[in-house]
């Protein structure tokens, strides 16, 4: 029979349909790669048609050829204007849409990603992640900073070519206080950092972890929203992702290359999200707040039973995911082999 | 410039991004009609076809050819077995996966939909729904109950026949929780009830009602977390929608079909998912709980940003929105007809 478990950072019952779960392997997409050029000429982010982009706010190298490049969103949500003046009572609260919206070109291969680039490369868009959160949180008013990659058109994205984007918010998304408000209480009854206490319990049990390093630990949440849900946590009790210094960034980027690689050979490339959950850096040295990276395999799609309950609905076990991709061969033999950069 | 909207109710900021929104009718979704069969002799749910369904738990009418038939669903998320009990500690706490899920099929006619089903089988559905609620609630071991309806595959459903699903589960989800406490928060702050609060200022200002009734609102939410999202509120203060009367009953399914059949006409039978928001009957008597209906119309796809915020962006503007509505001929001559009874 089914159960249910509590995921006590993000407060939310999963249902974990055992009669219902399918086995790791029969979430293999099992479709033929992806049929992606290495180079695009229609496409804006593809070396050659810089111009079609606004101006970069970040270019990495420094000097050469850039391997990465931030840019404003042609199409932001939020744009620099205004004073994120707040206006309205009641039911009908207003805030001015000021904020930033940007897109971190991960590559200058249409087909790379994550998974395939070198690790060095990767460490270059996470060291781009970093100077562009710390940059966007210099604008007083910005409340909140949100990194995020899409993944395949499963995902949401309409771009092939490897991407990611930031977005500074003139407010503290209510999800986000919601969380917060969950750990300050978890501090409060037990004096200890609710990630750092569920990482510890976690590298207990062991059945769960997929990939770890000196400074991180990837696992299949207990009370995973879906098959292959992962988190990647930072071993170090640290609230501000802007924080991560130069050993870590390059720390990090092995084990999220390991982990997202894993998924890509073991899985077939399936499309996900990714997303980096930290505080702000005036939170920085608050003792129950601990940024970590989320990502979420789209395979399968909530409806209203999510909608209406926030609860979600999982046809797999953790367990099983974790022990699937652990043996993962390395190098990617079980699946689709990239195309991109090795 | 784009503006963020709260929503009191749900705790959520939402973008509204007016440089990238369309107008309402753009989001027609400008296809054929569905081709559906008045009968297909494959699905479980058309009449002949009982026996491959488990035992009904409810038939209505009770005589002649049932019009609504409540039954177990083959594939349970939860069962009626077990205590519901718990286990675990720390950040692995478990629950039994006691409950019930059930489909109530909403008609014979396999391309049917509540938008243009006669009202009065709409009553039927929504006769079927209470009783099933209240039944589901008479077992101590379920905590919570949820009923839902996914129309069209855009909305998570795999079966054309229209129907609903019920559930009800051995835990109150976190979502709901934190919702009560928003409304507990602003009880104790003003002494009223959040949700008349927010039907009384939609009815002053008037520009987001779609349809109205003697006891219903249906209106798009100053905070629309997406295009054409609706609301349906009862006028009455009442937590329990369990504890509608069968004259509410009628005059609900009279403004429901009718806000659906604009939905239906105005946008070309757009996939939405439905669902009741209620509370438990223990809780009738509470002053700061109120019961609705939302309606969500898939018109967009939710990625990395929704994710790890919770923040919806839409593009479009709630008052254009239900104003369109509101113009759409009575009738449905501006969409697709439909094709089941009348």
């Amino acid at each position: 029979m089914a159960h249910l478990r509590y995921n006590l950072i993000t407060g939310e019952w999963v249902i974990i349909a055992e009669e219902r779960a399918r086995r790791p392997e029969d979430f293999r997409q099992r479709r033929p790669p992806r049929e992606v050029p290495e180079h695009s000429p229609s496409c804006p982010f593809c070396p050659g048609q810089e111009a079609r982009t606004p101006d970069a706010t970040l270019v990495l190298p420094a000097d050469g050829p850039w391997l990465v490049r931030a840019v404003p969103n042609l199409y932001p949500a939020l744009r620099p204007d205004g004073h994120a003046a707040r206006s309205g009572t009641g039911s009908r609260q207003t805030v001015e849409g000021t904020g930033e919206h940007e897109v971190i070109i991960e590559a200058r291969e249409h087909n790379a990603s994550l998974a395939i680039l070198p690790v060095e490369q990767v460490a270059l868009v996470l060291l781009a992640y970093r100077e562009r959160t710390r940059r966007l949180y210099e604008d007083p008013r910005i409340e909140h900073v949100i990194v995020f990659s899409n993944h395949g058109p499963g995902a949401g994205t309409s771009l092939e070519h490897p991407h990611s984007q930031i977005v500074g918010t003139p407010v503290v998304p209510g999800q986000v206080r919601i969380r917060m408000e969950k750990a300050l209480h978890f501090f409060g009854d037990s004096g200890r950092c609710l990630f750092c206490h569920c990482l510890e319990e976690e590298l207990e049990e062991g059945s769960r972890v997929v990939a770890s390093s000196p400074g991180f630990v990837a696992f299949v949440p207990y009370a995973a929203l879906s098959p292959f849900h992962l988190w990647v946590f930072p071993r170090r009790h640290n609230a501000y992702f802007g924080d991560l210094d130069d050993v870590e960034i390059a720390d990090l980027a092995e084990v999220l290359k390991r982990t997202l690689l894993l998924l890509r050979s073991g899985l077939d490339d399936p499309d996900f999200n990714l997303v980096i959950r930290s505080s702000a850096p005036n939170e920085r040295s608050v003792r129950y707040l601990h940024w970590y990276l989320s990502i979420v395999p789209r395979m399968s799609q909530a409806a209203g039973f999510e909608l209406g309950t926030g609860m979600f609905i999982n046809t797999s076990l953790p367990e099983e995911c974790a022990a699937f991709l652990r043996g993962v061969p390395s190098g990617g033999s079980r699946g689709a082999s990239g195309t991109g950069s090795p």
